[in-house]
């Protein structure tokens, strides 16, 4: 690790660059907005809130224990924003990274190593990647941001609406779910607005899809010529979409503290909206807390699972679930193999995806029991769902975040860091791997990212 | 399937035969205890309660809509225990069955249409199989319910002491959890009692850890020279029970309503048990309802969690959970297989893995969403741990059991149906396996049996 004295930070594993970055990030924060300026009583918030809520921004996930917009000065919010763009791009570009060097059996550190040894060294395709995503960033929430300010502007003036359209923007392809609407109220005014639904929706979407899975479709075209991993992401995408639109317009068609007193087009736009935002964005039209119970579990569930890997949604990812969909036909067909789009899962990834999911189960589980001794006058469907939301840096709540102990705020805290830079992620980093090659025949393969 | 105007049964597949005849036990249970002479109100107590309570002896689950002692007449005790006895050797014989025949790479099916066409219908190695068993069954239970009778002869007098020591020697060896203590206490009176805790925990763990493994340790009598099953399930036994035990201790050591008031003979001895009954035999000490949120939570996983394989312990078992945990240390380590003992386990075993704790958490998040739509009035935690603790077939309950409308209890009904035959096994019996061998070189493998 040490040369010349000086920490050598090219000798760290990418793994250990990015588990470092964003603590960074989180401390840079933290400590902005823990100034008396970032708050609108002119006191700091407390180191412990001012942590909490770098961390829920840098980590995209949106949980909040002060009102974004009647808490934080223009400064706080600045900072907020600024640190869900770094941290959103962050993810998104490290993650393409590790998935484009995945793809080709190298590691980052062996590639730098490499390239010491040949005195080059030009990081040259890493930046004309990060350069592809920050285009290809900016230009999305460009869209978004001119497209939601036909309304914002309108409804909150030009200087105030701008900001909203870009602040709000941000914040959908970013998967981060902060907001400005006031009172912890999210985009309930919107309930039944198309344009700022289906706006936010395809912000949504597209960062949580993520940049790999973008550049293929705009590359090939056609949907048969994608990689088995957009494929993939593509189909689960549109399945949980379609059946979280039926389930949850079902479960609440009838409630009336929900949808009840809706148009059907409100109904309906409603239902979509709820489908697309617990993977993993956060935002919420109806109120979170009277959804029926079943609504609320099943967005559990939802959460859990999270959007597709190398963006900048959370969870176990939809690339995970889909293979271990995969491997379930695949048994009960009585194959050995996993098989999927005529191609076969290879073995380490089936591995990855079932350590994954196991170890997201052991943390959930960990942090609920840990939250109900220490909130002990929450309700324990509260503290499941605040737990899965941290994990999944979600960012929906049943009310749990505000109310949290100093001790219930170091834990979510520390729940949405693991969430984001992934269990395995974090575990990868602390482990040193030995890469076996072995000289075993195998049929061709294609790889999938998950996690 | 139809061979001269017959259903030819050795056509069926083995886990067909398995599914029907379970089916066919239940309802000629639910048939005798819907007689009037069942009830001790000499009238009948409805079909649906007389199948539920049919479907949760012959599934050794114990969740009960009436309490046995003082609803059931003693000819509808003797048909629940009699339910319990055969369900269990049967679950318990073909469990070993399927192992045994899966360990030589032949179903049985196979096997039967070998013998057919060698017009050898001696079912010899099947009938050994299953006197073993006999034997091995009612040896461990007649040595039980003698040492039960030590304290249940001076209680209740000399032939109810009989009859309780041998129905819960039975109740406790087949993991079935019904009991006769009366008012739906289970065993509560006897939570400070050494002997009867001793005598039940052995009968549930040696029940829950299956034939094979006994037989295994009784041949080779040396921890080294076991199967890797065996070696498996007895490492995670004592894993589970051992984190189980101080878990449950901590959490619960100053909780005034479970351990707070006994001693600390008290507390271990209840500790120890509530550590061992939720995987999966359902007896209580301390009363379920009352423990902390965080030991109901820590219960539920290990009510999910649940026996070995080819016992009479229901679950997801501790040999895929064993498997699971094998694969995270693998892939942590960076290695493409997943070695335990210095054994690699194959890839199909962890495949069926993925697909089991798959295929359970799916069930258990669908049944959970539908009571929470049929089962208004309950609390969340409630209605989720009567769905895990029907499909572990446990037994465990927070309350609900006997507030559950028809549809409910239809509902729990078919998820111990489920949860005992398994979910996998109920999908294989359903889809025709088609086995093809591959020329692929491997290391030389040894394999668990999952699921
Ligand atoms: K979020
Ligand atoms: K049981």
């Amino acid at each position: 690790m040490k040369r010349n004295g000086n920490i050598d930070i090219f000798a760290l594993h990418p793994t250990q660059i990015l588990v470092l970055g964003f603590a960074i990030l989180i401390l840079i924060g933290a400590l902005l907005l823990n100034l008396p300026i970032a708050s609108q009583n002119g006191q700091s918030i407390g180191f412990i809130n001012a942590l909490f809520t770098a961390t829920s921004a840098v980590c995209v996930t949106g949980l909040v224990v002060v009102d974004t917009l009647t808490y934080w000065t223009t400064f706080g919010q600045v900072v907020i924003i600024l640190l869900i763009q770094i941290g959103g791009l962050g993810f998104m570009t490290m993650g393409t990274l590790f998935a484009l060097l995945l793809g080709k059996k190298i590691t980052l550190r062996e590639r730098l190593v490499m390239q010491e040894a040949l005195n080059q060294f030009s990081f040259s395709g890493v930046v004309r990647l990060a350069k592809y995503i920050l285009i290809m960033t900016f230009t999305i929430e460009g869209i978004g941001a001119i497209l939601l300010s036909i309304k914002f502007i309108p409804i909150y003036g030009l200087s105030r609406g701008i900001w909203y359209s870009i602040f709000h923007s941000i914040s959908a392809f970013c998967n981060a779910g902060f907001d400005l609407i006031g009172n912890f109220r999210s985009l309930t005014p919107f309930v039944d607005d198309v344009l700022i639904n289906m706006v936010i929706m395809s912000l949504i979407i597209l960062g949580g899809i993520g940049f790999v899975v973008i550049l293929d479709v705009m590359q090939k075209k056609n949907f048969n010529k994608l990689s088995l991993h957009s494929k993939l992401a593509i189909t689960m995408t549109l399945i949980l979409i379609s059946v979280g639109f039926f389930v949850i317009l079902i479960l609440e068609f009838y409630n009336p503290d929900t949808m009840g007193q809706l148009s059907l087009k409100g109904k309906f736009l409603s239902a979509l909206f709820h489908s697309v935002t617990p993977r993993t964005a956060g935002f919420n039209t109806l109120p979170t807390d009277k959804l029926t119970m079943a609504s609320i579990f099943f967005t559990i569930v939802l959460m859990f699972i999270g959007g597709s890997s190398a963006g900048t949604a959370g969870g176990v990812k939809i690339t995970t679930t889909g293979v271990v969909i995969a491997t379930i036909v695949s048994v009960i067909k009585g194959k050995d193999d996993t098989e999927t789009f005529g191609r076969r899962i290879p073995r380490d990834i089936i591995n990855r995806s079932l350590a994954i999911i196991g170890l997201a189960l052991g943390l959930v589980i960990l942090v609920t029991m840990i939250l109900s001794i220490t909130e002990k006058d929450c309700s324990f469907i509260g503290i499941f769902f605040e737990a899965v939301s941290a994990f999944g840096t979600v960012g929906l709540s049943l009310g749990v975040t505000s109310t949290l102990s100093k001790l219930g705020k170091i834990i979510i805290a520390i729940t949405m860091f693991f969430g984001r830079v992934g269990p395995l992620t974090v575990l990868l980093a602390l482990a040193q791997r030995k890469k076996e090659n072995k000289g075993i025949l195998r049929y061709p393969e294609e790889k999938v990212i998950v996690g």
